[in-house]
């Protein structure tokens, strides 16, 4: 049963721009589902006579959003960080952390050694989780294997999420994560296994390609280089940008007309132009902010540049353990800048759009039925209420959670 | 039946000082409950045979901790100002916001208008989400009346809570939290009222007193008159200290030997120094900061001071609308300066302390029986997973609720 009458809505977040106002809200709204897909939204008086069958859902006055779209996250992983965290937390660096076989690494050991059974149910209760969250699409990166059969079973997972769960999972492929401790003093053979053998092998598995191009990790040249060839093998591109630095990774993820940049901590206001002109979406991650206590990407700027802005969890067992998008909008609206609607569109529509997919994130005739109904009167009670649990009920392609 | 064995514990967390450590963490523990009461508590391994006819609780290994106590809440309201907020977070001053009518004298307006049942019905939910997230003795102030009658009605919601719910609850009674508009031009009238007929009334209600001291407020001198008042009716002494600017709140506080002084935006060294020659617990409130984006007060400064820390939600409409004790617990690790484990003992002994309690915050021979058992191996998670609902059950005076 995938038909539904949605009704005795209080404010119905739509981002139809035909309504008004960056979000299009609808008071007194209600949404008729047939097939998975939104038939019709407006006012419930204006409701078509059509409808009167449909199993009819009563959201008691609460607000009605689309579906979180979170754009960016690391969620199949093994290990746990907890112990680093708290080091950090004591004043420990991130250096001394490596030294002592702590960080990423750590995690990349620990995600070989698991089986996929065992990736795959770690990975599972993330999702439920997320969707527990209003989260109805997410996109999983690869790239804890830096091995082609590690990055391989990964990405098996992924499509096993997506296969199994009641939500839309798009694959990344992050082979280009951080160069492993194995090819230290090689790290042109291991562009070369990333651009050759491991896309060969994860390119079919994958719908974008990501590098995080960084100082401490790949070039901008080795950058190019690895988006060209999954280019060729038809995957579209996102980039980690100029997060710890600005080493024109925003500039390069224009360039190749990538789907998205994300972080974007030290992009400059000319970057983002670039960005812009070339339809790039800007996806911040403010829960890497608040985790690892560091200044805040100044989302007003971003915003105002005219980038297209998403939000997303950055969910990693390293810098930002989050899997909530209420909470990275109440994040984005306190100490990013954003206003209240500005995080909402972007935790929705904006990350929608950085996935390129054009059929979700808002709630319009023919659009993916996502629809999380929260247990407030407005959405102006994600950032109000910071660490409730805000979600009520979830409605994912027309099916009630 | 409120006897119980909880057993398989990953970390046990006693605050027991005679088990090594701030926190005195049991590994591989358990813990045995006659009547509501710690009997024992220790190394599974080492288990007296007496508890073979308890009912068992297996904890899987997870990390247990004492029950939450929240020592600073304003959970009894009616009204909405989420959109307020949204206002603020664009821009607006809290000066704006009251010449419109906002701020918290549109909560008082709200609940005077609203019915004794319905303050009950909104408080108790919001006791039942704390519940949810491992708070097991919760504050509660007045302080949105104003008013003798109004002042009472809340009192009386609190006793209300606290007989209908499986939660402790410690009733304050707080006329003096800001002046009402209808003695604006006779301040010293309206503390005769809370000093004369409303101590009378409420009085009896209440366990504390409380004052808001601050020039937005009340004066130092008239903070003195109204708890020495209460003294004289029994009741201790807590203090809204130094929050907006240093008035001297946190030494009066000392001086008069209160429980508590709270917030302590602006305490000084020398302050801290008299309220731990005093007793005087600090209780620092990092979500309000979080929520009005404020800078947080130096906790790390504060427990190096030697005072004892306890940290609260303050549960308001207004400038923080958190009930979550694991929430503020990760707020006080990542942006105030104290360790996880520092932050932990704050909110349970150190909470405990701050309300005279000294039965509860602790798991040792005849302590109530309250314990958090987590969905984390440790309490680490708590700040390496701050969206997170890791509470995966509370048990209350020995009952699993």
């Amino acid at each position: 049963m995938n038909s539904l009458f949605v009704f005795n809505i209080g404010a119905l977040v739509t981002n139809d721009p035909g309504r008004g106002g960056l979000l299009g809200v609808v008071q007194e709204g209600a949404v008729a589902i047939i097939d998975g897909v939104i038939d019709w939204v407006g006012p419930e008086a204006d409701t078509p006579a059509d409808y009167g069958d449909l199993l009819r859902l009563d959201a008691g006055g609460a607000a009605v959003l689309p579906g979180f779209v979170d754009p960016h996250t690391h969620l199949v992983f093994a290990g746990d960080r907890s112990d680093e965290f708290a080091r950090r937390l004591r004043g420990e660096s991130y250096e001394e952390i490596l030294a002592a076989g702590g960080g990423i690494l750590s995690t990349v050991e620990a995600t070989r050694s698991a089986s996929e059974d065992e990736l795959y149910e770690a990975a599972t209760e993330r999702v439920w989780r997320m969707l527990a969250n209003g989260t109805t699409t997410v996109e999983v990166k690869s790239g804890y294997g830096l091995d082609v059969a590690t990055e391989e079973k990964m990405l098996r997972v992924v499509a096993r999420l997506e296969e199994s769960l009641p939500i839309d999972v798009v694959p990344t492929f992050l082979g280009a994560h951080v160069l492993p401790a194995e090819y230290r003093e090689d790290r042109n053979a291991y562009v070369e296994l990333v651009c050759g053998e491991m896309l060969d092998a994860c390119g079919p598995l994958a719908r974008f390609c990501d590098v995080f191009s960084d100082e401490a990790a790949f070039t901008v040249d080795e950058t190019r280089r690895i988006l060209e060839a999954a280019k060729e093998r038809g995957l579209d591109a996102r980039v980690h940008a100029d997060q710890l630095g600005r080493v024109g990774a925003a500039h390069l993820a224009a360039d190749l007309s990538a789907a998205s940049a994300d972080h974007l901590d030290h992009a400059t206001d000319e970057d983002l132009l670039t960005m812009r002109a070339a339809g790039t979406v800007a996806v911040l991650l403010p829960a890497v902010s608040f985790s690892m206590r560091l200044p805040y990407p100044d989302g007003r700027r971003v915003w105002d540049s005219g980038v297209t802005v998403a939000l997303a969890t950055d969910c990693n067992p390293g810098t930002a353990y989050v899997e909530s998008m209420p909470f990275v909008v109440a994040l984005a609206a306190l100490n990013m800048g954003l206003t209240p609607d500005e995080a909402v569109w972007a935790a929705t529509r904006g990350s929608a759009r950085s996935l390129k997919l054009d059929d979700r994130g808002h709630l319009v005739r023919d659009a993916v039925a996502d629809l999380v109904i929260l247990d407030a009167p407005t959405h102006l009670h994600i950032p109000y209420r910071p660490d409730a649990d805000l979600v009520a009920a979830v409605v994912k392609s027309g099916v009630v959670l």
